[in-house]
């Protein structure tokens, strides 16, 4: 097998499903023979270990283990899945402390164990500010840090294909940015749908602007209807996807979909939000977002919530004011790119 | 993307764990890019296909459907993992009959929708006879017939792996042939470990005797650990190494496994088993198995409880007498490889 590396890369949360898939699409995408699951939850992450195992893979090293600092020494890439589910009875709050705080401890070993870290895709809810805090804490360059923001996107792209019922590959560049699911900004104007700008299909008689806008409403449904359908939240499809976004990290396929990434420039400031980017072997790469004035109007909308949402988790005492940053990640008062 | 051939790809049972395991697997080793997931729930069916649809794979013409019909509609190949699972309260006898049930329909649905199928591999248990039944009411060639038998076997090797702490790639060509699990015949004389003779080593201080045989039955526990592990049945091995077998069916990478295919030859009567086969576009072929006289002898053991086991379908009424088999279809008589 003809692999990317053969660096290190680390799967966190690996015991679960998003984290088992995961591991398997790494496997079978030849990332690298050097694969470790990590997950604090011993019995799963090992039922995991022996599947991959019973698979018959050759040429993998995998290994497990429940110990943070084993799992991370010498990682040149991680993927994180690891954070807690919202539980029967936990408010909304005590989600966003409880995985803000497990993100915190992330980005703590990250420093400690593996500050050499090539490349981190961060895809536990609310990934924004999940992978805000990694960054915090890393102490990595920004280039360094990446969240799961395509599902939006992808999302997009597969109900407009349904609706004007047309391949999937007919619709083409399928763009949100900022926020994720109500907060997001949807640019219509980057799409073409066989070749036609989406654009000048919206409010026509192939899509009237209600259907456009019951279509949008799916789109930040996405989620939810995969558990009403399923019974469980997706795995499938966040694991892909983040493991498409590492590959290209590791110098692979280029990545096709917006990522969240460190914006801080003259319009967005300290924030962790979906935007245009390059994923390369040096890392990710904000890129300019393109829109009419409207959606860029949109965007700056998803980015104030964006910061609202920031700005509470600096209120509940777990993220330190912005001011206080750049003592530990003197990368975050840097300006990135326009 | 390179696929291997563009005719259907059926997966049966594709709600499911192992099913839509399959899907994700199937589209990510480039098989074909018509594929068709089957499940007679369609809420969770079309949760399936709304995950891989939010992937955002290219070039991918992905349908799913609860009419069977329209399913096995010009299918080429099919992967089926649609048997049911044992519930609570229900006895051995039961799970069998209801199994035994769904692959007589399925068969019967072949026969009658795609009866040019070129490849069909069946999984749900007992795969033995599930397989066997498939291929009696669809009347297709026993070459167009595999099961999945493979697990002992890697599960051997991953075994052999952690006892000895080698790499698995240091354990070569692990068999077990005839029925699965408790049934199994396991044959240590055609592994080696990093070049030994699996047979020198077992026995001496390396692995002795007891220690072997303890071993064995953790092979034969594999499936029971993994839901004692992750509180689930094995679902990505399964899936994984039954696409394995497809891909091998389609023309693709030599499938480096035991496999059940049916055998009727001067040792071997009307029976389907774990085997040593070559899968390739001509559909599976038996190859003769080697062995010590032990080993020859335990299999002969594991052939008769196979038998009895098909005996005891048959005298459920499910399948019909031996004697009659050639009525539904006429290639069972016929001498396969020795």
């Amino acid at each position: 097998m003809n692999y990317l590396t053969d660096e290190k890369l680390v799967i966190v949360g690996a015991a679960g499903m998003i984290g088992s898939n995961m591991a398997q699409t790494a496997i079978m995408m030849g990332l690298t023979p050097n694969i470790c699951l990590y997950d604090p939850y011993g019995p799963a992450l090992e039922g995991v270990a022996e599947e991959l195992l019973h698979c018959g893979f050759e040429g993998l090293n995998l290994t497990f283990t429940t110990d943070v600092a084993e799992a991370l020494k010498d990682a040149k890439y991680i993927v994180n899945s690891g954070g807690a589910a919202r539980k029967a009875g936990m408010t909304r709050e005590d989600l966003l402390k409880g995985n803000a705080a497990i993100a915190e401890e992330f980005g703590k070993n990250v420093k400690k164990y593996c500050p050499d870290v090539k490349h981190i895709v961060v895809i536990f809810n609310p990934a924004d500010i999940t992978g805000l805090i990694t960054l915090l804490y890393a102490g990595v360059k920004p280039s360094c840090v990446s969240t799961l923001a395509a599902l939006d996107s992808t999302r997009l792209r597969a109900e407009l294909s349904k609706y004007l019922k047309v391949s999937p590959d007919a619709v083409v560049n399928t763009r949100t940015y900022g926020g994720h699911g109500e907060q997001m900004a949807v640019f219509a104007s980057t799409a073409t749908v066989d070749g036609k700008p989406l654009t000048e299909i919206i409010g026509t008689e192939t899509l009237p602007e209600k259907d456009w806008e019951d279509l949008k409403v799916r789109v930040i449904q996405g989620g939810k209807n995969i558990i009403d359908l399923r019974g469980r939240s997706s795995f499938q499809s966040p694991a892909y996807v983040s493991i498409e976004m590492i590959a290209a990290a590791m110098g692979g396929k280029p990545f096709r979909w917006p990522a969240g990434a460190y914006v801080n420039n003259s319009k967005f400031s300290h924030i962790m939000m979906a935007t245009e980017t390059s994923i390369s072997k040096d890392g990710v790469k904000v890129t300019p977002i393109k829109g009419t004035p409207a959606e860029m109007a949109e965007l700056e909308k998803s980015y104030e919530h964006l910061c609202a949402l920031r700005d509470e988790v600096i209120a509940m005492g777990v993220m330190p004011p912005i001011a206080e940053w750049s003592k530990l990640n003197p990368y975050l008062d840097e300006k990135t790119a326009e």
